[in-house]
Order: structure tokens, then C-alpha cells, then sequence
């Protein structure tokens, strides 16, 4: 991997001695996972004071959020305030979803003013120039779609969902009917499906996918395959069609992995509980352990205005089971974009399911952490409680009313700690 | 358990039909349920109005709110806001732990006022009088303790934590030193094991458990065994003394059983992800079988300010695992006493909750809930999706400064579902 990839050994070797501190492993151990595909290392030289950072367990698991403008709502400085917001609660990367407005200059701005990771989804960047002229959203051609996909390379995109293992088969399959409640829910997959039956063709990505191998080589872009068949409700999880593409997408990272990029499969997704474990081993062991970052797991369909939460359900079981990155969900997921308060509660959920899986795994920073808040709050010390809580000023800001008093205001003389130790 | 339990029959008459529509369940089903301890019916014949409701899985799983005052925020009315909140949210039952204030004053206004059978922690109104009166905590004498009971038995009280599992060995195992982080964390077991060390005396609501079953019987109050000895912390969960008390409960679930009074288990509380399918099984194959009764479990101890979500995920995992009754967790749990609208967000992650476990568990209405709320979500029918919706005001909030689009404002025009549809 490094022998081909020299983009991505500069990135090792300015930040491999921060890695091994943050991330309590050792050279050796990152330098295997990342040789055996199982971990990725996303940052793009391009990106310039890029944090470079590890993806894939035994790393921490890694959280991102997903921000940027829509048709309904265009508001660049919002959006930047997101982003800002998403930092600051703790995400590890960010994904630049942006679908209105002046799009290379938003992710400009982005790659400029933040040193997360950035992700982007190209074909979205297609789709708009279309859409923006009233023209069919799948009218661009593969040249203008691999001129983008190069062009953001070089702007310092530090990973790219590209649904390359979407196949003309599994597109079928989906919108068959009688087949799924909810057919193709990924904007990128139903772009590219809708491209494959208007120029009645196979997938651009996976048929031209060495010149996107030639790309994301050069810049060390990490490929994110994109599930565009991902189920969209429980009662489409783990059929055919998205078993297809799994398939494919296990494929293509063996591949990008011999060609010396970098790659993770993304995962679901709408799945009932009693599926999690089977679909996180089974996507697992069909994509050779790549990394896998999921969108929830979503492990209800009925929960509009609380998706953050039954996605950190799902979410805390998936990793538990191996996932490595988990996608946030906020509480606008299925209703409206997301807004400042969203972004922080999303990231915030997300580092809540984290922590609950890595602590279930017995990972070491975790389960320590967990042992000294507890020790913190034998002690009623509220200073220490807030310093290790997931999420400190919300800690604080919840005993403002009270913070001269020794118990907390739920027991007040009845807390159970001192009614012993006195 | 009918023919010894009058009061209980009484209620189970007035509401069987309506409980078999509600429940989607045999009436034969039910009354085996009840008669075999797996499943209990809530109802104190003095309650007036009281809805009567089932707890015990195949029945649908039930959510808790627990509200009440506590000596640093004693306001009477909000109190009752809350009630009326715990109600319109979706709660099935509330606790009222109310630690400050006219208590008599306070549980009969709440027995008046709402249809949710209400339980209490009779002990927490004997420990309030000498806390009062700067007297010790533990000073009451076991017929005061006794007089409570039946007086709150009398007022129409529909559940009773009462903690007679926790033995003098139970309580000193928890707080050896170097044994537990957090010895004892329950209000009512802590207040129980100073009683102990008080007296020289073995648990009083152990050594006339009989005394407790006569008034229990006599106006079908549901025991609810409490658990004194759970763990508040990860780190003490599943040790002897925790299932010294489980085993105990179990002993006393059963003679309660054999002597016509319903009994459900109260368990944990602080339980790491890998640990809570163990406890939960376990609880229940040591218990009889006997309706169990979660705080959580918490997953994790780090999320204050986000406890709700940590008790969301290990209570959607405990429901899979065979809970019958979730406590809700607030996002003021370890750090304040709610606020209304922590009272609404709790019961709102606890209805999630059950609902994900609900379909995980391939529960028939549940399933349906999903499935018909996707259908509405592919047909973009969003009066149909709020109407599913666990929170319907939310969701139709979420989308009023665009509720006039067809499409949502994640994707506007890039609706993946109207992408392939055009």
C-alpha cells in the first residue's frame, strides 16, 4: 500500500507518532491494518493542515456528520456555522453534501477554515449543473463526471462516496415491482440508476473504475463505496439487491486495495435489530474487513424527530459488531435539513453511541473513562464529572441552578451516596 | 391467582375486553399470563378511573415516568404539569417519588387527577418525615412503615417499590471496601441498609413480608420488588452482591404468587453493552419468569445530559432480551430533577426504544407501525408519516417553514424517491 501510494506515506509520516498516542496503538499495528486494507488513513496532501486520521477498529471508532446547503434551504454562512458546530462537538469528519448554490466554493471555504477531513459525494456536483438549467439531473456525461471527481481531488477532498458497485442488475432489482416498500433512497444511487436507463448503459464508475483508481491514487483520496441500495426501510433490509451491491463493493475494494488506494464500504441504513449483527458480519466478511461506515444503523421506521436516537441504537450495536464510522443522524433526519442545535445533537448521539459500544467491546480508554466518572460521582465531584462527560457544558449547564449545593437535585438530602457515609 | 385475589379479579373484569383489543391478545392468553406471574395487571380497585393495564411480555411493553418533588426543587404544580405531560407523551404508568412537600397532598391530587396507574416508594414518605423533623433518615420503626403502606394502599396506590430483597449480607457485600465503585445507589436501598446498621436488624420488609402481602392483596397493589443493590455504575454490574438481592426477588416473587399478590422485578440500572442480554435472561430465569421492571440499563456512565439516549439503547436491547416494563431515563437524570420537557423527551426515548425492540422482536403491530409509515414516506404523504410518528407534533413541526413542498428539505428536488418515479 505504501510502496504505491506515496501521497498517503506523507500523510503516515508527518502524523504516524500523533496516531500511535491518540489512538493507543502501536506503529506496528497501524502500519498492518492500513497494509491489510482494514484501516484507512483518511487526508489528502492537498488539504492543507488536514488532521490525518485513522478509520477502522481497533482505532477509535470515528464519528461524521453530514452538512451542506439544499434547494430548499441555501445558506452558505449556515452552513459554515455547521461545520463549525460539528468540530466543536467532536465529529472526526465532516461530509460536504451541498446540492445548491456555488458548490466548489462552499467546499472551498470548507477545506480552508476546518482540518477535518472532508468528504464529498461528486456526482451531486453533476446533478446540480443539470438541475440548475432544467435539464435532466443524470444528463452529464463520464468525462464531465470524472472531470469533477478530479477537479475535487485537487481542491483536497479527503474521501469521496462514489457508488461504484451500484449495477444495472441491482437497480433492477431494487425498483422491481412488488420487490421493495421503498425502492432506491440513495440521491447518489437513484442519480446513477437514472443515468444507466437513460443512456441504457452500465455504470460509468464501475466501468471506467481504474481512471478513479488513477485519481484518488495521486491524492491519496479515500474511496467511501457508496451503497446507493442501501434498504430505506426495515422491511427492505438484506435483500437481493443489496446483497448485489455489497458484493460488488467488496470487490472493488480488493481491487482499489491491489491498485493501492485506500477504501471503506459504506453500510445501511434502515435495519431492524434482530438483522444488525448479521448485516455488520456479513457486509464484513464480504468486503474483506474493510473499514464500514454506516448512516444509523436506522433500526426503526417510526421515529421522525428522533432518529438521532434510535440511530445511536443502532449505531452503539453496530459497533459493537465491528463497525468503524459511524454517520450521525439528527433529530431533522427524514423531515428538513438540519440546523445549528441539530448538528451538535447529532454528533453528540453519535459519540453516545461510541462510547456504549467501545465501552460493551472492553476498549481500554472507554471503559477507564466510564470507571473515573463513576469514581468522580462517588465523590459528588461535579467539576470532574463534567470534564469526562461526553458532552462538559451541558453538564455544567444543567446544574447552574444548584451549583453551590454538594447533591445533585434530584435526591438533594436523599442522595443515596451519603446516606451511608455519613 | 384470581380466586385469592378479589380486588384483582374485580379489575381484570372491568377490563378484559378492552384490554384484549389494546394488546392483541387472547383472553386466555392474558389470564394465563397473570395466573402463571409472567404477566401482572395494574389496578388498585381505590384508584378510581384507573385505566388498568398489563404488563409482561407478549403485551406491549410498557414506559414509566417517574416525577416528584425533591428537597432542592419542591414545586407542587409543576409536578402535576409533569404528570399531565408523562400522560400526553405516552407514558403508561408514573411514579410519583416525591421527597419534599405535603407527600399525602401531593400522591392523592395525582391519583385524582390521572387514569396511569401511579406507583410509589412507600419508604421515601417514612424517611421525608424524619428528614423533616433533622431526625435520622432511618429512624422509623417498622409498624410506622407498615401504616404507610396500608394508608397509601388505601389511597388507591397501584404499584409499590418495596425493596424486600435486600438482605444484611446483600447490603454489606455492596459496600465493602474495595468491592464496588459506587456501593449503593438506590434511594430507597440506601435509606434500607442504614435502617440495618441502624437497628442491628435484618430488613423489616423481608421479616414480615406476609404482613406486606395482606395489604397488597387486599387492594391488588402490585409489588414491585425493588432492586436496592443495582449497580450504579458499569464497573459493579453483575456482581455477588447484585444477584444476591436478584435471587432473593425471585424467592420472594414467588411466595407473593402463591399468596394471590402480583409482583413484577425492578433490575438495573448501570449494565455495559456486552452484559445487559446476560443480566436481563439471567434476571428472568431467576425471577420466575416474573415481569421485569428496567431503569435503562444505561450503557454507558459518560452521557450525562444525554442519559435518555444511553438508556435508549440498552433498553431496546433489554426489550429483545425479554423486558416487560421500561422506567424512562431523562436527559436530567444524574444531574437535576426534570424539567417538563425532560419529561416529555424521556417518555419520547423510551417509546423509541420499545418500539425498536418491538420490531426487532418481530412484534405485529409494531412491524406494521414501520412498514406503513415507509409506504407514506415513499408516497412523500407527510399527514400520514406524522400520524404514525412516535411524536406526530414534532414531526409535523420539523416541516412547518416548508410544509407546503412536496419533497422534504434534506433534498428538495434531489428526492432520491421522486429521482427514478419521474
Amino acid at each position: 500500500m505504501f510502496s504505491k501510494n506515496k501521497a498517503l506515506k506523507s500523510i503516515f509520516d508527518s502524523s504516524i507518532d500523533e496516531l500511535c498516542k491518540s489512538e493507543g496503538l502501536s506503529k506496528e499495528t497501524i502500519i498492518q491494518g492500513i497494509e491489510d486494507g482494514t484501516m484507512v488513513l483518511l487526508g489528502n496532501p492537498n488539504h492543507k493542515n488536514v488532521t490525518p486520521t485513522l478509520i477502522g477498529q481497533p482505532a477509535k471508532v470515528k464519528i461524521n456528520a453530514n452538512i451542506g446547503t439544499s434547494p430548499f434551504k441555501n445558506d452558505r454562512e449556515k452552513e459554515m456555522k455547521k461545520l463549525d458546530t460539528a468540530w466543536k462537538a467532536g465529529a472526526h469528519a465532516v461530509m460536504d453534501l451541498s446540492t445548491a448554490g456555488d458548490l466548489d466554493g462552499i467546499r472551498t471555504d470548507m477545506l480552508n477554515s476546518c482540518p477535518l477531513p472532508l468528504g464529498t459525494v461528486p456526482i451531486y456536483a453533476m446533478a446540480q449543473q443539470y438541475v440548475a438549467r432544467d435539464e435532466d439531473p443524470a444528463g452529464f456525461s463520464i468525462d464531465e463526471l470524472f472531470a469533477e471527481v478530479e477537479k475535487e481531488a485537487e481542491q483536497g477532498v479527503d474521501f469521496m462516496t462514489l457508488h461504484c458497485g451500484l449495477t444495472r442488475r441491482g437497480a433492477e432489482w431494487a425498483t422491481e415491482e412488488g420487490e421493495r416498500l421503498l425502492g432506491i433512497v440513495s440521491r447518489g444511487g437513484s442519480i446513477l440508476a437514472r443515468w444507466m436507463r437513460d443512456h441504457d448503459a452500465e455504470n460509468p464508475l464501475l466501468t471506467n473504475y481504474d481512471r478513479l483508481l488513477e485519481i484518488c491514487l495521486k491524492h491519496n483520496v479515500t474511496l467511501s463505496l457508496g451503497d446507493g441500495l442501501r434498504p430505506g426501510a426495515g422491511e427492505d433490509a438484506g435483500d437481493a439487491a443489496q446483497w448485489e451491491e455489497v458484493l460488488m463493493l467488496g470487490k472493488l475494494a480488493k481491487r482499489a486495495h491491489e491498485y493501492g488506494v485506500q477504501a471503506m464500504i459504506e453500510g445501511p441504513g434502515h435495519v431492524p435489530m434482530h438483522l444488525v449483527e448479521s448485516q455488520i458480519r456479513g457486509i464484513k466478511a464480504a468486503t474483506y474487513n474493510a473499514p464500514l461506515y454506516v448512516l444509523g444503523p436506522l433500526v426503526t421506521d417510526s421515529a421522525p424527530g428522533y432518529d438521532h436516537i434510535a440511530g445511536a441504537i443502532g449505531g452503539a450495536i453496530a459497533v459493537m459488531n465491528g463497525v468503524d464510522f459511524l454517520c450521525y443522524l439528527t433529530p431533522a433526519e427524514h423531515l428538513t435539513l438540519p440546523e445549528i442545535d441539530d448538528v451538535w445533537n447529532g454528533v453528540k448521539a453519535s459519540l453516545v453511541a461510541a462510547q456504549c459500544g467501545e465501552v460493551g467491546l472492553g476498549r481500554k480508554d472507554a471503559v477507564q473513562r466510564d470507571k473515573e466518572i463513576s469514581i468522580a460521582r462517588k465523590e459528588l465531584d461535579w467539576d470532574r464529572i463534567a470534564e469526562l462527560a461526553i458532552d462538559p457544558a451541558l453538564a455544567c449547564a444543567r446544574r447552574k441552578d444548584h451549583k453551590d449545593e454538594k447533591e445533585c437535585a434530584m435526591c438533594g438530602k436523599f442522595c443515596a451516596v451519603r446516606m451511608l457515609s455519613e
